[in-house]
C-alpha cells in the first residue's frame, strides 16, 4: 500500500471505531482494528485517537519501532498528507504550566551536591504518573526503603597513615573498562521525564566512561541508543525474557551484533509487582501506553508497570539457561539474586555473575536488600572454593545514594554496584547535564573515601575496612507507649528573652 | 396471652417503670420487670424503652432470638397493634448527617487496593461507638500493633527461575475445601456497622469458596446465618463457653447439627480485656446492650466488651475437654493458645488444631504475637513428633493485612490463618461488595507473592522461604536525647528558587 | 520569753532585717537571725518575709514542727496577737485563677481509667513549680523515661485452660499484710502538690489496705501522718540519713516507738540530682524553703531539690549498717541498689531486703531500669543460694503504670514494687479519692491480667510466663538518613471524595 | 620598600586588577598579584578588595601574620597613610541587626545549665555561615549524630555506700595536671565566631586549670595565644602536616620553644571531609578566606573547609613518625585512630598516645564513634599487654555533652577526653565567661555523678562501673509500616471538660 498517493486526513477520520480503527504514529497511517484486543495497555486508550494523530501519546512510553514491529505489514498503511490532518491543538493545562515554572524555578546544577538532590527536584517537576511510575514500589514499599537503610548498618573501619596522595577507583566490569565501580542500571520509560530519554545517559556515559546497561522497556529504541553512542563506548543489555522465545532470540542476537557486552537477564520479575503509587494513578485507564513485544491483555488500573509487562515468561527457569548459551557468546548475567542457594545455582550453571538484586524494591516487598544478600552469598560461595573467580563477577543494586555505599559493597565482595534510579532522575531534572553532574559528585565522593579509608586501589578495599555485624538484624522497634509519650514533657534548652525585634 | 387480640400502644405505655416494665420488639410486647437485674447492659438502657418501641436499640446488638430465648414464655405478651404505636420520631442527628454524607463520599470500590483501605473508610464512616468497640484493644494496645509489626520482623528469601507460570494457593482447612490459605474469623457485633451484619460475610464466602468463623456473639443470630449459606457452603463455630453448660451444649450440637465443620474454642479469655478506646466511649452507661446467653452482671463504664461477655465461664479448664468431645464429634480447635507448653497440652488432649492467636491484641497486653508464638510452638511440637501430623492443624491469627503476611504464617508452619478486622471493616464500609474486593485483593497479593517467591504450591513454601531471626527480638529503642535532637539541625537538599507561580 | 503577754505585730515589723530578723509562723514569732546563713533554701527567701507573717510560704515545704525543732528554744519569743498583724492581702495571680478553673474542669474521676489520667491531670492543675518538682530527674531524664519504656522489653507468655474463676493477688511484705503487691513509695513535699499533702495517701492506703512508707521528706510531719493512721494500719519509714547520727537516732527510734514496721534506708542518694527541670524554675531564688534537719548551705539556683537536702550524709557507708543494726529492731531495707554485686554486699550484710531502684530518674542519668537489674540480681543472688530466701526479699520501683508491670516483676523475682509519682500526681488531682482510684484501678487490672495469664496466686507467677530477653537490650536507633526520609514519600490510603459538607 | 613614606590611598586604588592587584591589611599594603592564583580561598574574594583596604574580610579567618608569612619580602610594600584611605561605610545589614538584637536577649549565663544550651545560643546569635562552618559534618552526618548516641549505649552500673564525702576528679594528661579529666580540643576560625577568637580559651582554660589544644587553623596566631597565657598554663598543639615539611618542623620547633606540651598529630584528615551545610553556604564564592600555611588551590564552592584546607599533606604514612621523632622531644600523639589495628600500629611506632576520633563526624561519614572504638582498641592492647602502659595514654573526643560521659569513657580506659565544639560554643556565645561557665557545669556534674556511681577518684572508675554491651549495636529500624501507622489512632489520656477560661 506504500507506492500509492499519501492518505489525507479525512480518510484516516473516516476509521475512528472499534469495528475500523486507524491511526497516524510519526506521519504514517497503521490500521490497528484486529490490535486492539492485544495492546497491553487496552483498547480504550488507543480509541482515544482512532481516525487521529496518536504520536504524542505513543512517543514518550513506545520505543519508535514497537508499532512497526509489533503490527503486520499489510496494516502499515503508508503516510499521510500532514497538511489535511487536522491539528489537535495541545491545550497547555494549568498543571504543564505550575510545571514549566518549576522547571524554570530549579536549582542551578552546582547547588547539586548529592544525589538526592536530583530526586528532590525529579519528584517536583515531573508529571505526577511518571513520579509515580519511577518512584513506586511493592506492597508497602518495606524493601524500598529497607536498600537504603542497609547501608546504614555497614559502619566503615579506616586506616590512617598510608599514602593517599594518588587514589584510584577505576575497575573493569565483565572486562569492560570502567571509570568508576558503579553502571548505569537500566530503567524503564525515560521518555516520561524527559524527552530524549534514555539517550541523555548514553551521552553521559560516554563522556565520562561509564557503562549503560541498556533496558528492554526502555523508551528509546535499542538502535536508537547504539546509535548515539560514542566510538569504543560500551553497554550491558537487560532482558526481560519474552513468551515466544523467538522474539528473544532476535533481540538477543542483535543486541550481540550490535556489540553489545553483557546480558543481564532479569530473573526476579516472572510477573511485575503490584505497586501502589503506580495503581492509585490509574495509569492505564486513561494514557498508558504499549509494548514493543507481543504480549498478554492485562487487567486495567493496575498502573504501568502492569500494562507494560504482560510479555514477560513466567515459565523461564533454570532449564532455559543453556539455550540462552546457545543463542549468544555474550556473557550472561543473572539479574535479581536472593539466596546464597540460587547464587550456587548460577554458579554452577556456568553464568559470568549475578546481580543481588531485589529489583529496586519494586517486586517482593520485604524481599532483602541486595548488600545483605551480598554477605551470605560471598560466605557461602566462598566455602565451596566458589568466590573469588576471575569468570564469575558479584553485583549489587538498590539504595545507592553515595559512593560511601559503593565502596562498603565492594569491600564485602562486590565487583561493581548498579546505580538506577538516582541517574534517572539527574536527567529528568537536567537532562545529560545532570547525569555528568551525578557521575561528578561520585567522583569526588569516591577521591574523598578513598583517601579517607586508606585505600588507594578498589583491591585495598579488604572486609576488614567495614563493620558489617549489624546487616543481618531487622529489628523492628516496639510500639510506642503513646499515653506515657504523651504525658511525658520533654527537656528544653534555655529560653531567649523576649528580643526586640 | 398470645391468643388474645393485639395489645395496643397505650396499654404497653401504661408499663413505663422499674415496677412494671414492658417494651415492645419487633412487633411483640414482653414484660421485662424481672429481667431488669439481670440484663448484662444494665437496667438503665431498657428502662430507655420503657413502654415504647425498643426495636431500633435492640436491633444492632442483639441476635434477633435473644428475646425470645432469654426470657420465659409467659412474659412474652404477644403482638402489638403497630397503628396504635406512637411512632417515635427518630431524629437524624447531625453526626447521622455528616456520617451519611461520608458514606456518600466513600472511594469509589475499586479505588480501594489494600486491606488498609477498608479501615480507613471503616473509621469514617462508622458511628464512633462501634469503631471504638472494634478497633479497640486492651491497655496500651502494645500487642495490638506488635501484632502487625511482628510480620515486619521475617523477611522473604525467595528463589528464581522457577517455572511460575501456574499457581495455586488453594488449601482445605480441617478437610474443608478453602480458596485461600484464609478464613474468615469471629467478629462480634456486626450489625454496629452495617446494618445486614455478619450475613455480608455469608454470601461473600460462599460466592469465593472461603471458610466463615461463626462467632459466638454476632449480631446475627446462628441460624441466620445458616440459613443465608449457599448450597455446599462451610462454616466453622466460635464458641465462648458459658458458665452454664446445657445452654453451651445445645448451642453445640445445634451447630453441629446444621452442620458446622469444626468448633472454636476460645480459651483466652476467661474475662473480656480492659479496653480503653471502649470504656472511653461509656457505652453501657447510655444505650449498650445485652447478650444472647444469661451472664452475670457487669459493672457500667467497662465498655460494651464487658458487658455482653459476663456469661464467660472463667473456670474453663483443661478438665473441660472430654466433656467437649463427648457432645460432638466436630472437630474441636483451642483458640488462643499462646506458649509452646499449651500447645503441646493441647495437642496431648486430643483436640484437632490450635489457634496461636492474642485475640487481637484485645485480651492480655503485651502478649506476643501469633507469628512469633508459632516459631515457638512448631519447634516445640517437632521436637517431640507430633509435627507435622495429619491429625493437627495449626492456625494464627492477629495482624495480618497482606497476602505475603499468610505466606509467611505458612512457610513457618502454619496451616491457615485467620482474618477478622479487615472483612469486618470490609463490610461496615461497602458491605458485601467490601468483602469481595477484600477477597480479590487477597487473590490477586497471592498470584503476585508465590510467583515473586518461586513457590507454585503452598507446599513449597518451605521454612527456608523466611528470615525469621529478627522474630524474637522485642526491642524497645532507647529514650531519645531531647536536647541533642533539639539542637541539631538537620541536612536539607537543594533549594529551589522563587518560582513566578 | 513566753510567759510575756503576746507580741504585736508592729514589734515584730520592726525586726524586718538581716541585722534582726523576726518571723511569724501559725501565730508564733521567731527569731531568726542567727539561724539565716543555714537555712538550706537560703536567706534571701526567710528575708522576704522579715518582720511579717511567713506562715503560708512556709506551710507547703516544711513540716509543721521544722521550725521549733531546729530553731533553739530561746529564739521562740511566743505568740503574736493575731489582730495586730497587718494582714498580708494575697492577691490571686491570673495564674491561680486559670488553675482554678482548670480544677473546676477536672475529668469526673470515673473518667479516670488508667494511672496515666492522673498525671495528665496533675500536670494541667499543678502550679508549675510542684509540678517541675514532681516531675523532673536527672541531666537528661534517660533513666526516667527508660524505666517505663523497660517493661515494654518484657512480654507475657501466658497459660491457658486452668480454672482462674478465683484470683487473689494479696500479699504480705516484710510479714505486712498487703491487699495489693503493690506499697506506696516514698515521695517528697506532698503539699506543693495538695494542701493535705501526705495525709491523703495515709487515708487511702487504710481504707484499702496498702501500706504506706513515710518519706523523710514529707510536707506532713511524721506524728501527723501517723495520728491520722486507722487502727492496725501500717507503715514503713524512709529515711535519709543525716550527717548528725543524733538526729537520725532519734527520728529512727521514735519511728519504730509508734510502730512503723520496715526502715528503708535511702542508699542511691549520697547527693541529689541535678534535675533540670527543676533548675529552670529557679525554685531557691523566690520561694523555695527548708528542711526538717539541720544541714549545711547549698547555692542558689539549684532547685527545690538541692535545696531541701543539703543534710544528707555523703559519707555513708557499709560500715554504719551495724550501727543501724544496733539502734532498731525493724526489719531494714537498702533502697537503691542498684547491681549484682551490692545486692550480694546487702545480703550478707544482714539486712531484710533491698529495693532495685534509681530513685525515680531523679538521680544518676543512664543508670539502669529497676526491672533489669532484678533479673541480674536474682541470678546472681540464686547461684549463691542466697535466693529464694524467708529472710530477704526484693522489691523494685520506677516506672510502673500498670498492673501488668507488677506482674511481671513478681514473675521475676520480687515480692513487690513501690509505686510513687501515680499515687502521688492521684492526690494532687482528686486528694484522697484519687488514691483510691488509683487503687481501685490496680485491683481491676490485677483481677484480669491474673485471670488472663492463668495464675490464680501471686505464686503462680512463675517465671516462664514472662520473656525478659530483651530486657538487657539497650539499642540506640541509628541516626536517620535525613535526605533520604526527606525525598521519600510515604503511601496513602484511599482518598474520599470531596464530600458535600 | 618600607623606608619610603607611606603610601597613599589613591596610589593603592591604582593597582586594582588582576594585572596588578595591591591591597591593604592592618594599615599595610602588599602586592598580591602572583598570590592571587595561590590563595587557597581563590581569587575571587582578594580581587573583590583589590586596591581597597581587606582589613575586615581577612581579619576572621586568618592569622595576623598570614600575609607577612606567606608573602615574599619584597611585596610587603610597607604602610599606607590611613588618613588618605576612602573609608569603606560599613553598611549594617538587617541580618547584622537582628543577629545583635539576639545577642542582646541571650538567656543570662547562670541560666545556662548544661552544655547544649551553648549550642543553642550560638546557633540563634552566629551569622550563618559561622554557623554552618562550625555545626558542619560530612556527607549525611551520621557519625556526628553517632557520636552523641554512642554514649546513650552505655549504661551506668553505679555502687552504693561508700563514703563519697570528697571526691576528685583532677588528673594529669601527659604529665601535665588537669582540673578535669578533659581537655580543650582543637576547633578552627574562632574568630568567625567571636572577635576574641580562641583566646576566650586561653583565659578561662588558665583560670581554670585547664588544658588547651591549639589548632592549627586558629584565628588568632599561635604566639598570640601562647602571649595571652596566664604563668605556667600549658598547651598542647593540633597539626595537620603541611606538604612543605619545612613549614612544619619550623611551626612544631616554635611550638615546642615555646613550651608546648604535646603535639597532636591529626591523621584522619588527608582531605577534609565533604560538608553539605559548609558547602551549601558557598563561603568560598563570596567572601571565604585564605590560610596560613602555602596550599594548593581548590575549587570553589567546595566550602570554607576544604578552601583553608589544601596545604594538608596527603602522603603523610607511618614512615613520617621517626622524623616527626627526630625534630621534636615534646610527646607525640597520633590524633584520628579509628581502628584496633592501627591503635597497635601507633603504640609500636613508639609514640605516647593516641586520640580516638572521628574528627567530630566531619571526615568519613558512618565511621564508627571514639567510644565504640575506645573498647576495640583497649581489649586489643591489653591481649598484647600494651595496656595499661604508663608511656602511652588514650584519648576520645566526639559527642561529650556530659561529665557522665567522660566518666564512661574514662571507665573504658581513657585517661582523658577531648572536647571541642561546646567549647567553641560557649565563647561564640558569651565569650570567656561561657568558656568558664561550661567548665563549670563540667564540674558540678562531675561532682555529683562521681558520688552517685560511687567512686572517689579516677581510679576506682573501674570498666564493671559500665555496661556497653551495646555499644557495638548499630542498629536501624525496619522501615515503618505507614499504611498501618496512618490508620492506627492512638490511645489518648482523660479529658477536661470545657474550662470557663
Amino acid at each position: 500500500m506504500s507506492n500509492s498517493s499519501p492518505l489525507t486526513g479525512p480518510e484516516v477520520a473516516a476509521h475512528s471505531t472499534r469495528d475500523s480503527c486507524w491511526i497516524i504514529v510519526h506521519g504514517n497511517v497503521y490500521d490497528v482494528t484486529d490490535f486492539l484486543d492485544e495492546h497491553p495497555g487496552g483498547s480504550k486508550i488507543i480509541l482515544k485517537y482512532a481516525g487521529k494523530d496518536a504520536t504524542e501519546a505513543y512517543e514518550p512510553i513506545h520505543p519508535p519501532d514497537a508499532i512497526t514491529t509489533n503490527l503486520p505489514v499489510e496494516k502499515h498503511l503508508g503516510p499521510v498528507d500532514a497538511s489535511t490532518v487536522v491539528k489537535v491543538v495541545k491545550e497547555v493545562t494549568e498543571e504543564e504550566k505550575r510545571r514549566q515554572a518549576l522547571m524554570d524555578a530549579r536549582p542551578p546544577l552546582d547547588n547539586v551536591i548529592n544525589l538526592h538532590d536530583f530526586e528532590v527536584v525529579a519528584r517536583t517537576v515531573l508529571p505526577e504518573k511518571a513520579w509515580a511510575y519511577y518512584s513506586s514500589a511493592s506492597d508497602d514499599e518495606i524493601t524500598l526503603r529497607e536498600n537504603r537503610m542497609a547501608y546504614q548498618r555497614v559502619w566503615f573501619r579506616p586506616r590512617i597513615l598510608r599514602n593517599v596522595d594518588q587514589v584510584d577507583w577505576s575497575t573493569s566490569i565483565l572486562g569492560v573498562k570502567s571509570s568508576l565501580p558503579v553502571y548505569i542500571s537500566a530503567t524503564a520509560l525515560g521518555k516520561l521525564g524527559h524527552p530524549d530519554g534514555e539517550i541523555c545517559l548514553t551521552r553521559a556515559a560516554a563522556k565520562h566512561g561509564v557503562i549503560q546497561m541498556i533496558a528492554t522497556l526502555a523508551s528509546c529504541s535499542f538502535d536508537d541508543i547504539i546509535d548515539a553512542a560514542a566510538p569504543g563506548q560500551e553497554f550491558f543489555l537487560q532482558l526481560y525474557v519474552n513468551r515466544d522465545r523467538e522474539i528473544t532470540r532476535k533481540y538477543v542476537q542483535h543486541a550481540e551484533q550490535r556489540g553489545v557486552k553483557g546480558l543481564f537477564i532479569t530473573v526476579d520479575a516472572p510477573q511485575l509487582g503490584r505497586r501502589e503509587k503506580d495503581m492509585r494513578m490509574k495509569f492505564v485507564g486513561d494514557d498508558a501506553g504499549a509494548e514493543v513485544q507481543k504480549g498478554h491483555e492485562v487487567k486495567k488500573d493496575q498502573g504501568v508497570a502492569r500494562a507494560i509487562s504482560s510479555f514477560i515468561d513466567p515459565t523461564l527457569s533454570w532449564k532455559d539457561i543453556p539455550w540462552f548459551r546457545k543463542i549468544t557468546r555474550m556473557p550472561i548475567i543473572l539479574k535479581g539474586i536472593a539466596t546464597a542457594e540460587d547464587a550456587i545455582l548460577a554458579y554452577e550453571s556456568g553464568v559470568q555473575g549475578i546481580v543481588l538484586s531485589n529489583h529496586g524494591g519494586r517486586q517482593l516487598d520485604t524481599s532483602r536488600s541486595g548488600i545483605e544478600v551480598l554477605v551470605e552469598v560471598v560466605s557461602a560461595l566462598r566455602l565451596r572454593g566458589y568466590f573469588p573467580s576471575p569468570n564469575f563477577e558479584i553485583y549489587v543494586d538498590g539504595g545507592v545514594r553515595r559512593a560511601s555505599d559503593v565502596l562498603k559493597a565492594i569491600a564485602l565482595g562486590a565487583k561493581a554496584v548498579g546505580v538506577g534510579r538516582p541517574f534517572l532522575y539527574a536527567f529528568c531534572a537536567y537532562g545529560q547535564d545532570g547525569v555528568e553532574r551525578a557521575i561528578q559528585i561520585f567522583r569526588e565522593e569516591f577521591e574523598m573515601n578513598m583517601r579517607l579509608l586508606g585505600a588507594r586501589t578498589l583491591d585495598e578495599l579488604v572486609p576488614e575496612m567495614v563493620d558489617a555485624s549489624a546487616l543481618t538484624s531487622h529489628f523492628v522497634s516496639t510500639p510506642q507507649d503513646n499515653l506515657f509519650n504523651s504525658t511525658y514533657q520533654p527537656l528544653v534548652t534555655a529560653k531567649f528573652r523576649e528580643s526586640k525585634l
